[in-house]
């Protein structure tokens, strides 16, 4: 794993969130991307290496919804880039991890995606990562 | 906010988590430290320019033992590190975010730390810090 490519979080309104992530980072979001197989609006923005995506649910069977409903508004998973995303679904699978989707999946900002189950890496939603070149 | 210095995640079994992060990002773990201050014992790995602390409670009043009672093993927090903690500590204050603690305390891996109140930041608990010099 290179570096950590995001941090999602989970927000029931996000030009509100948006604002206020403005004034705690000191800088704007510098995209909006709405991710229609997800059910979610994203904004991003970026600090050093890594993005804070913000997630807002489009729909109430959106994972995002669900995941607010449960715990509230937070921290919902951080996605970690890979230099060969079926070579460490590969790796990860053989270590005991169970992968969310079999295959990668097209995610937002270009990438190709696959998330491990929280119930095998402590409660962390994690994603996998890759960009498409 | 220079960086994601690192990101926090609460777990029951230091050791146990140990072997499972060790095995998801295919490295091990390069420090422990007790912060006897915080009631926790950490342990640290390395991701690009980000460490992933994993955090597990020495003492029932630990804040850490009561996240975990609440929410269950998982993300949190982020911690951003700053050039200078007392500006930004007042430049937050001044945009109505809430300061858990008014100067800055020592916290783990040689920093000087900060916590926002989640209530003012959607749900995130986050840290400032800056290197001790």
């Amino acid at each position: 794993m290179l570096k950590v490519e995001h941090i999602g979080i989970a927000v029931k309104d996000l030009e509100q969130s948006n604002g206020l992530f403005e004034k705690l980072f000191g800088r704007v979001h510098y995209k909006i991307e709405e991710v229609a197989s997800e059910h979610v609006n994203t904004s991003f923005f970026s600090i050093g290496e890594t993005k804070i995506e913000l997630l807002q649910a489009t729909h109430p069977d959106s994972p995002i919804a669900k995941f607010i409903e449960k715990k509230g508004e937070g921290l919902h998973h951080i996605a970690y880039e890979v230099a060969d995303i079926h070579a460490e679904m590969r790796r990860l699978e053989e270590e005991g991890f169970t992968l969310l989707n079999k295959e990668p999946k097209k995610g937002a900002d270009n990438k190709l995606i696959c998330f491990l189950h929280p119930k095998t890496t402590n409660g962390v939603l994690i994603e996998l990562c890759q960009e498409i070149r």
